[in-house]
């Protein structure tokens, strides 16, 4: 009768807390879209493993939700933080048709940390999350969203930069910020993140605006005050005695 | 001859990640402000254990590259997570001091995330971090960047929320988000994440204008869709079908 929303961060298990793999461990079932499963089923194979392919988050909320009302302890695993753009709202969307359930969630390291820390330190002031996915958000209020983070020198943090459909909206999303800030200021993008072929570039904003990104890239857009330091992307918090 | 930054997240040993854990062991000298060394000093009693007050973030940097130009590797500790308002920012910034040194950053869970998992899934949807205190940012652009944030309806996380000196600053905070959003807009707090008298309220943003909170609160704020579920506070995705 409890379901766990289980954030599994950014790939490897060292990168995961004991708390998630406890609730792991305790559950009857773990349930997830098909590519987090694949990075846990070895280790719980013992258990009940239940996916969804990609865009299917609703069904997964059901499968999750009958196998708990069924008397079942279920976890539903998320990569990064299942908080942020994670299934931990439509968990609790979706409970609200069943009898009651106990949800609890666990964090895990989001993108934007975790992309930060290989970049070096940009997000160490105010900062913007922003997805470019417009598939359950309107175009206008993203750029909406994307103006106000610029001209407020926000760092800008941006999660689902492209897709196939989507493949200029990195170049759109700088032409908007570069109205605001340097077309040098520091930016920087990671790539799968924790896993296997991990990398990063620093770059301008300028070259940014010009770079081909996928869906696995975590983008990064400095503020006014970002420098680069022995090639990592660093945000000064404002000390004045450095 | 290395400085790893480590996030130590909420505070309970069950939310450091294996990584962070790994860095510490290896370290052979472990830095941080005393309050953070507490939590981890019974594990780690036969490190050379180093502290500096709060307030003493450069002195702390200089004392964790001393060590390491010696040829030490060393582990300097942040709560949360090191690169959201931590020092990694700094680390990089006094290294250019000494000798090269390899830098690495090993990513907590920062309070944005760890908060909002125990309100339930505030920050599903675009969101803006920003810290109230002004002893580092001009307060005009703190305004600024709240003024920026509602207008575009992102959630709003608040770090270090009030002070002696700033008791009103979350008054002041809310006055110009509710120029944007309604006086209703499901808010929360989170006090002691993760530790001993950890707390949490959802209420109002009228409600929490009058609130008084302390430097352990992180505040969250929600956007126009966010809503109360089971006594969570709850920012949709967007999905159609739920």
């Amino acid at each position: 009768m409890k379901v766990y929303v289980v954030g599994l961060g950014p790939g490897g298990f060292n990168e995961i807390t004991p708390r998630a793999m406890a609730a792991m461990e305790e559950s009857d079932v773990i349930a997830g879209y098909s590519v987090y499963i694949d990075l846990i089923k070895d280790k719980f194979s013992h258990k009940t493993l239940l996916t969804t392919p990609m865009k299917r988050e609703v069904d997964r909320c059901h499968m999750a939700l009958e196998e708990a009302v069924k008397g079942k302890t279920v976890s539903m695993v998320c990569s990064g933080d299942a908080g942020v753009y994670g299934m931990a709202g439509l968990i609790y969307e979706v409970s609200q048709q069943y009898d009651p359930v106990e949800i609890e969630v666990i964090s895990g390291i989001t993108a934007a940390c975790s992309g930060a820390a290989i970049l070096g330190a940009p997000l160490i002031h105010d900062f913007a999350v922003i997805s470019l996915s417009d598939l359950l958000t309107p175009l206008e209020l993203i750029k909406k969203r994307l103006e106000a983070a610029a001209m407020a020198d926000f760092v800008i943090c941006l999660y689902n930069p492209s897709s196939k459909k989507r493949f200029d909206y990195l170049m759109k999303a700088c032409d908007i910020i570069v109205r605001y800030r340097s077309a040098n200021t520091p930016c920087g993008i990671v790539r799968n993140i924790g896993r296997e072929g991990e990398e990063y570039k620093v770059m301008t904003l300028k070259e940014l605006r010009n770079t081909e990104v996928d869906m696995f890239t975590t983008v990064f857009i400095g503020n006014s005050k970002t420098k680069v330091i022995s090639g990592k992307m660093v945000t000064p918090r404002g000390y004045k005695d450095v």
